[in-house]
């Protein structure tokens, strides 16, 4: 008989942002239960944070070593499934290794680790161990972004030319990183985020998101990157032209320093048919415009949507879903997954969710798209 | 300490709607965790639902008389804290006052219950009881709601003067009840809807989001009421004139005829200084106007916005939360209440949720407005 | 051969709003030439108004009566061919009365005339005359007002059930008119403007696209008038229940006190098959919405429309026509018709213009509001 | 005393767009009268033409030679003021040569002429000339494009970081040339169009919209430019990241292969302090966005505007002002400023019009965009 899978988490303690996300994302379909956590290097917030959630005190640990190894020795049904990886970019890996070697799955946010070093030996890791891997794309979970790839894939749109993905925020237009910010501090900090600053943190998520909508490739780019506040050590806006392996030629524009712009990732596609656009704030909205004919705005749940879109729609027309509910999709479909291999079961292919190749593919990104921004040569070749 | 509160649930088993919004919405914000159930009259199908939602099989329940009897009589540390009531109309009342009487709290849907004598006999019970008892009109907990209703508290658009309310559906322009369509079967059936049909289904959400956000009362009502649809029973249409309390004219219209409208619950506020306007379907955007200044639109996280917009913030500015969290929201409230009481504290009162009050406030609408309909009289006096 | 249509005006001196929109929207589309005016009841005014519109000063006239006198006298290519009306209401029957009994046909503003009386009288001079006769409800006369109108008689949206009208404004949300603004004096001043406010400046716009669109004839009216400003003497806010000849239902909403709106005529019209939207202000979107697929959304110029939206449209998709647009439209379809006249041709029935009918009915719906808001009967009858 | 202004027209015969978009912006406003034409190459056509505009027949010529000739033989107070051009871009130069080297000031449509060498020899012309000459780039003459040049100089962005413009459509993504299509024939002809088809086309009214907003200079440029229409022999379809000269980055986005995309021109601006948005299709909306407090959305007529963009708004707030009152604007400004020439009096500064400086400019994007496409450098200096 099936039951809840249990999960432990690595990060996310008082004040962290992405933790109390990815708590609120396991819980909302009820698949998924926390009995478990390492909320922070720092033991009494650990435990602070575990009291917070409601936890047995022996369950919140100190660290995720020490969570990994005590959960690995507690019975096979009570001791944790999967670990979730909510910490800094370069407290990806360490985590994830350790529990895939000791025998539990792992949901990740992205970018997947710290650099590419990381990134290829942790992809080896993920397959030497045949465990279920996530990576937290979660913008790629919306209903109509199910929508638009199964469009994409049937030829409504035709042959794809053009790409113009964007993810313009504002909220590192000046230095708060200097201030108490959390968030910003460590995304601004090389030894942390890695070699890219906006790139890394929301131009990853742009580059996923057009190639999972498109099912196309980028093949080269070429990137003018900036750092305009003062002191910071990191990218914080970016302006890409893009070549994909069809032909397709494509612009990726992402900024932290567009004053005012909350989190407004959007994507416009358009073939030899017709074009799309949708944008993350307006989610529930799906454009299409025809050349000939009047331009049609699908909604989540309205008409004969695709069979994946129907999957991660949880309401009827007109209950506006959100970012919660697309990051929880990420969740239940790796929650689908993992409860199917307990009862050996078959998963339909539209629960799919982003794995450690998206992940590898993201970090690839990463280090190409500085190498071009630092580079005089006009296109550097992706892969 | 507090620990997580314990609910047990009353309807809402395989293929309802509204079961599983309540169930995720209790979920989301991880205070309450859902224990035992009585999720259908008939007990095999409680008993599948139960299973589908990984419960013990002892705390499924084959009715709720069942269910409160075996409650109470597990320990306190065990039994469940408060029940949850999504049923149809006519079965709000009887396990509201079963539970309540036997000491549960309560969280119930919408309209209050089944007809005025029971209203009346409700709100008794309640205040006799001493207990919590909570009615989910949802949309009253969208940040943007709460934040309207502070701008009108504090004065920001003068004296009210005009009330535009608005929700248009479009799903029951056929005769859809006829088919197996759960959800219109009961909704079109006088033996269980009441008196009213749109107006008692949707019509009480725009009543009360008016009145909670202008923090007026509606004094008279003139209604034009329909029954478009051949063979249906109760009004599927209705246009209402209102007239408040202080003087300030309204209009309130309620529709589920309304072809191609989703849920578009919607309201717009006029007062002498500025007027508001704002949608359920894009509930992170709230309009002011003003008569010699730029349009302001307020977004779900941006700027100062009130104590009680941000207690019902959730996540940064940009990232959508929708109606489940809205709905959450409710039972989050409640719950903060429920907590303070068994560890003897105070509650912020932005943690307001609505209660048996506003529960007897739209029965008496419901049929005040169904009088109206029925009378060549031009206006009918609300109370 | 045919030649440029000679135009006189009378009203619309310097600082008149609406007089200078009727020289714009007559000049834009070349068929019309302004050869004359008496441009204010102040001889000095229209002389200088004359000047400013490089008019011959011999053909700036002093009073409406000498123009007709004079011009009548002019060679018969020379004088005017028709008058265009742009005073206040109370002006609008005497000088019409004169041009058409002086064999010069008419442009006026609307509404028709002052009262009921001048209204019948009108009607009669009009038709006896055997000249064409026009009157501005300019709105009826965007492209997709058009589309919106043919959809309708073409059956796209099934039979009728509901239509909601609004016209809501918030420039008289103040005591203006004892300031020194001239369009809000004679507007509120019952001697000038007639026994409505806003019902008869803007509510008779409303009505009159709602029959225009949907063919249906207002049978039935329960009004709620109001007026809220301190002193004012007319109604500066309304709601109006409607009853249609078809069995349909509706709402009117018209306002002067709706703070920040500006002049955001919208309706909404819902049938059996699929429901539409639009509005003014975004006067090149008509939202059609259904039950079971996808809105579309139509934009002026895209796609196969009707032949009447067709003839309306000046340029190609994408640049955005307005309101001057929209008012030219009156005179190039009046215009065609006086061409047609004069060359004993055939006018292609897409251009049409409103008439003295519509002007009649306007009146009635004035007469029957305004009786309607004083009435305690629920409903009064529209004929 | 001052009189109309006497135009005539090159180009724009029957079945021309532009031709006719000129005329009704010319007749708009009050101020200029069409007296004479060479309407096509072919004299009966152009003879047709002038009888369809009413002119007359002497005054209707078979080419611009003939009318600039016979012209300047009529008496001063009958012959033309100035010659409006609106042929195709290799019919720029010649008319607007000799329309000037015979005392005829010019309005001429963009881009300003067919190749580099044309750009200056005309810059000089115009110079030597003294006359007044007028680029239609019409897009800047926006009431609210007005005000956020406006805004932008008065510093209300703080110091620009970011800009992102424009300008999709798609009525080339098909091969319509190889059709009887009129507009698409000449675009997409090298002999006719000049080196660029869609950067010439449209692109250029991007690079002008940018530069004119946000008062900065492209320095650099780096163009990726395609030609995705099979047999098309210049591009239609480009993207160019864009260095100003102020440190700020930039992209440029146009297309014709956009498909479904009408006339989409649109920018956004990223300063420190603010960040602002507007859109041709839409006009009438101006959004700003802030940081730390609710995003403001200008609309047309709306609140306390800046002098310029009060002086380019024909109507009251709410009545939709379009693409032809923005193009009569830039005939309004030019008709003012040969008015006070006239006259011998001063013009006020905000009723500006792109002048040759901004033609010489536009040609000069045009060369290096294309170049930049096909280079291997990374960047391309501006001038």
């Amino acid at each position: 008989m099936s039951r809840k899978l249990r999960m432990g988490m690595v990060g996310g303690g008082r004040g962290a942002f992405i933790g109390a996300v990815h708590r609120m994302a396991a819980a909302l379909d009820g698949e998924i239960e926390l009995v478990c956590g390492a909320f922070s290097s720092n033991p009494e917030k650990s435990r602070l944070s575990g009291e917070d959630l409601y936890l047995d005190p022996d369950r919140v640990y100190g660290s995720y070593q020490e969570m990994i190894e005590k959960e690995k020795a507690l019975p096979e049904d009570v001791r944790m499934d999967f670990v979730s990886i909510v910490t800094p970019n370069h407290v990806h890996f360490p985590p994830s290794k350790m529990a895939l070697e000791n025998g539990f799955h792992v949901v990740c946010d992205k970018p997947l680790c710290f650099d590419m070093e990381e990134a290829h030996a942790l992809k080896k890791i993920v397959d030497e161990s045949g465990l279920i891997f996530a990576l937290t794309h979660n913008y790629t979970c919306y209903p109509l972004v199910k929508q638009a790839k199964a469009m994409v894939a049937n030829g409504d749109l035709g042959k794809i030319r053009k790409i113009v993905v964007e993810y313009p925020q504002g909220w590192l237009s000046t230095n708060v990183e200097e201030s108490e910010q959390k968030q910003a501090s460590w995304r601004t900090d090389p030894a942390r985020s890695g070699v890219a600053g906006s790139m890394g943190d929301i131009g990853t998520h742009a580059e996923n998101l057009a190639e999972y909508i498109s099912g196309l490739r980028i093949k080269e780019m070429c990137a003018d990157l900036s750092t305009f506040v003062e002191g910071r050590r990191l990218d914080d806006d970016g302006s890409v032209l893009l070549r994909f392996d069809n032909g397709a030629k494509g612009i990726l524009y992402a900024s932290q320093i567009s004053v005012g712009e909350e989190n407004n990732l959007n994507i416009r596609i358009y073939g030899t048919k017709a074009g799309i656009e949708w944008g993350q704030q307006d989610p529930n909205y799906l454009t299409v415009r025809y050349q000939d004919k009047p331009m049609q705005v699908i909604r989540t749940g309205v008409g004969d949507l695709s069979e994946a879109a129907q999957a991660h729609t949880r309401l009827p027309a007109g209950h506006p879903e959100g970012y919660l509910e697309a990051f929880a999709g990420i969740y239940r479909n790796f929650a689908k997954h993992l409860q199917a291999r307990l009862e050996g079961e078959e998963v339909n292919p539209v629960y799919d969710f982003p794995t450690v190749d998206d992940g590898v593919r993201g970090m690839q990104f990463i280090y190409k798209v500085v190498e071009s921004g630092q580079s005089d040569e006009k296109w550097v070749s992706f892969d």
